[in-house]
């Protein structure tokens, strides 16, 4: 028989406590001005402990919404074909996430984002540090526009999940891939490198 | 005092059971092959209650899920200035309604759809019957290729809905509605009018 110590590291409910401090403190706070530090305080536990289960902030806070890939290794994968292919490559890769095993987490997760204004928030947070930003450090976009382009990117991307995976709208539900990133893949590029002035 | 009969006519009750019955079989076989006659016999009413509370079955429908404007006569006019500029009216439409007092409907109404997979069929049946359909029906469009131009139409617009409207994510948040109306009108009216096929 394993002896245990009086306190029991690693518990679940340890786990738990670290993920329920981390959750609130980025909702309110914001992912850059929380601390692993100020986490751990919350969550009484130490540091350490932080880091053995979850690794670094940024996989900290993948788990506190359990966003199923991880964005620091798929994002410069998925932009790597350069500018004028990010918008293909950007619905292909979104289409081939949700068309997996994934796509049932993804939907748990906008679902359970729109079920009240704390998660909203967590889920604005997360989009806005873990995705957009590095989004805009992957393209080479002129950097007083790219906030906005990637907002128009996730205005498509959202709709798109909703509509197809979600509400499961026809004939969009059961579009094969391809077609839906020839569909909407030329749209989501004209967001990366079309002209965001007024003209058509 | 006013004399009653012993039956509350019109009593919140009525009205609630005549909703709670339409949702029910609205979501289960659809707009079309529901009559108010069954609406009617599942509430326990006569359909002449019906009538004269919500009026038409399509009034009816809008009543379940509280929509804020009427697409009978809505739709037709957002889409009166023909098929080469209906893009932009629609999403200036969209964002109109959304920046009104109506948004907060909207929102209610997305977020509460999202709840549970039967306010979600309830939403996708309102969407075919009430709202595409009408689109469809006020735009010349080539019926084979109709449905999939209208879905999606909508799922740029739901995704504006959510980034905009309900994650408010910035600066699409907060971007004057002109600016929002020339940054996507482009982008719907390629689903309207731009080629199906599979060059970009």
């Amino acid at each position: 028989m394993i002896k245990r110590s009086g306190r029991r590291r690693g518990s679940p409910d340890t786990r738990d406590s670290i993920l329920e401090a981390a959750r609130r403190l980025f909702a309110d706070k914001g992912f850059d001005a929380t601390t692993v530090r100020a986490i751990a305080a919350d969550a009484g536990v130490d540091p350490a402990m932080i880091h053995h289960f979850f690794g670094t902030k940024e996989e900290l806070f993948r788990a506190t919404i359990q966003f199923p890939i991880d964005p620091t290794t798929e994002i410069p994968d998925i932009v790597a074909g350069g500018r004028d292919e990010v918008g293909h490559r950007l619905v292909a890769a979104f289409v081939r996430i949700w068309d997996s095993p994934s796509g049932a987490v993804g939907a748990s997760i906008i679902r359970s984002a729109m079920s009240n204004d704390w998660t909203l928030r967590l889920m604005r947070e997360f989009l806005t540090t873990q995705i957009m930003r590095r989004i805009v450090a992957a393209i080479d976009l002129d950097p007083a526009e790219a906030p906005l382009r990637v907002s128009l990117i996730a205005s498509q991307l959202a709709g798109l999940a909703i509509m197809r995976y979600i509400i499961k709208l026809e004939p969009l539900a059961s579009l094969p891939s391809e077609q839906v990133v020839a569909l909407i893949g030329p749209n989501v590029q004209r967001y990366v490198t079309g002209s965001l002035t007024a003209e058509t």
